[in-house]
């Protein structure tokens, strides 16, 4: 039996749950769960926010632990090697996106804790491929996060090829963007962060922003008209977008990463001068996970985590829906 | 003195106008003009409707003509080569996008019609770096509407790197929609048109398109769902754009040439499923208008033209106004 956390409706507290997972999948492995960050879009499926939420659910994506039994057909994991495992724990490994390295954009990829229970336990299980090895040098304590908010915004520093050169903003300074200022800090860029905190600034440079702007000022967006290669919003409100287009430089791009739910709005003629992008991503490959851990590992990249025991999980979900967590939660076992 | 055919205030008729251009500037080539398409922006500018219009107003920027006169310092040209102009007529050739080949994207590109008399005349001035010798195989009377409505439909091909395995969408079957599907086709894409007038069907296909779509049909639409890596909207009137979007794959790019002043609504959970991208783009540096010449003459890419004579502009004007036209107006000197 492997003993979890589940709700049993929306919203709700989650309780102690035990189920039979049945055997093991002949490509599968379990993890034993050491730590599980809690991510923004645990909370939507908690609430049943995108309406694909199964009860009891368990919720849990941002998993670091060690290999605990693998599958007969499993090679490449032995037990006891520290992993991690994010949003996705499986895809179909046939289709042209999975054959092209893409099995983040596979059609029919399963969420870990969508339809099946995740890692909010003390055992999670996962098709191999999806299970990422931990390198030297990646604090296990610490890790979790990089699996789903991590990723999520170093996943488009490739995808949108973001040269060392670019000079960057990075809206919304949370748990995903503390991580993307991290990341383009050490990618080499010029890094402004927008954020509605100005309380935040120090703590933001430190991080390894350049420039700090308050994105609840129109005039301090307006002065810097014209500056970006490269903006990433990690938001799930709605801005002005138009202004940040408008602070976009001729080729730049505004990427998406945060769920915004209503649609954006956007005028089309400085697209058009200015041969501007908007775009957006998903989580990534775990190529891309592999590149970003060993990308992390040079470069002494760490989420700001604060730590909870498992048992506290009501009042750790409690502080991300109603407080504003520096910057990121991660349950421990 | 220069013959030029002018209007007085907005959306006037043209009449016959005589001005002095002064002295030849040392960098700039005088254009015996022999042929100049009417294009779209020239019934905007002429309306004034991006409010940038000065009167007398002068229409013209897709010119097809003789060097007639070269600037002291213009050794590149010699008199009575076969030459063309679009949009832009000069930039400042020190910028950084000038620098990089992107002069198109230089924050004081100059149009070729803005502040100054075009190319419905019989002579038309420029810098000489503007202005790209037409090669041979291009046929000079059909060619104007390549300088400006080909290039605008070319330029995102080798921007967005259009690949010859994509399938591609283009919306809006008119002057510059018929010469995106002879591009694309011709870049080896699968071509689908989406049109709002059933009737174009079969002569869409002869330009090239292998698949025709009813785009006041939202079934049609649908039923095209995730098949494009690529769509080129040429239309200036707003539309559903999230079928649009939902008619793209993974990766796919919906992409704006066409000036919709009304913005645009879009969904952003699509775009971060799909790694979607809505991007814009103007007219073409001249490296690429060079190019495209290239092309189109390898390909025998040729605008679907009627011809006016001069003294008719004004029947030309009214039937771009109201009718619709199959595909561009040419003026013959």
């Amino acid at each position: 039996m492997i003993k979890a956390y589940a709700a049993s409706e929306p919203g709700k507290e989650l309780n102690s749950f035990e189920y039979d997972p049945g055997l093991l999948g002949e490509e599968d492995v379990e993890i034993n769960v050491q730590y599980c960050g809690i991510c923004h879009s645990d909370l939507s499926m908690l609430d049943n926010e995108w309406g694909i939420t199964q009860y009891p659910f368990v919720p849990g994506h941002e998993v670091v632990g060690t290999i605990g039994a693998v599958g007969s057909k499993v090679t490449t994991f032995q037990v006891g090697q520290t992993v991690g495992l994010g949003w996705f724990s499986r895809s179909c490994f046939d289709c042209e996106w999975c054959l092209s390295g893409d099995q983040n954009l596979c059609q029919t990829a399963e969420g870990t804790i969508v339809g099946r229970p995740g890692g909010f336990a003390d055992k999670v299980r996962a098709h191999h491929r999806w299970v990422v090895p931990l390198p030297s040098g990646v604090n296990p304590e610490t890790a979790g996060p990089l699996f789903c908010g991590g990723i999520t915004v170093f996943n488009p520093i490739i995808q949108c090829g973001v040269k060392s050169t670019d000079r960057v903003g990075v809206i919304g300074i949370g748990g995903l963007g503390h991580l993307a200022i991290e990341f383009l800090h050490a990618w080499g860029c010029e890094v402004t962060a927008f954020s509605s905190n100005p309380e935040k600034e120090s703590e933001v440079k430190q991080l390894g922003a350049d420039y700090f702007v308050n994105s609840r000022d129109p005039e301090a967006i307006k002065a810097v008209e014209n500056s970006f290669d490269f903006i990433i919003s990690t938001v799930n409100v709605s801005l002005d977008w138009n202004s940040y287009i408008l602070a976009l430089r001729p080729r730049g791009t505004l990427h998406f990463v945060g769920a915004v739910l209503n649609p954006i709005s956007t005028q089309i003629f400085p697209l058009l001068m200015g041969q501007k992008t908007i775009s957006g991503s998903p989580t990534g490959s775990p190529t891309t996970i592999a590149q970003m851990l060993d990308f992390a590992a040079r470069h002494q990249i760490e989420p700001v985590t604060e730590i909870f025991p498992f048992e506290q999980v009501n009042e750790a979900i409690d502080k991300l829906r109603h407080g504003q967590p520096r910057y990121r939660l991660v349950l421990k076992m």
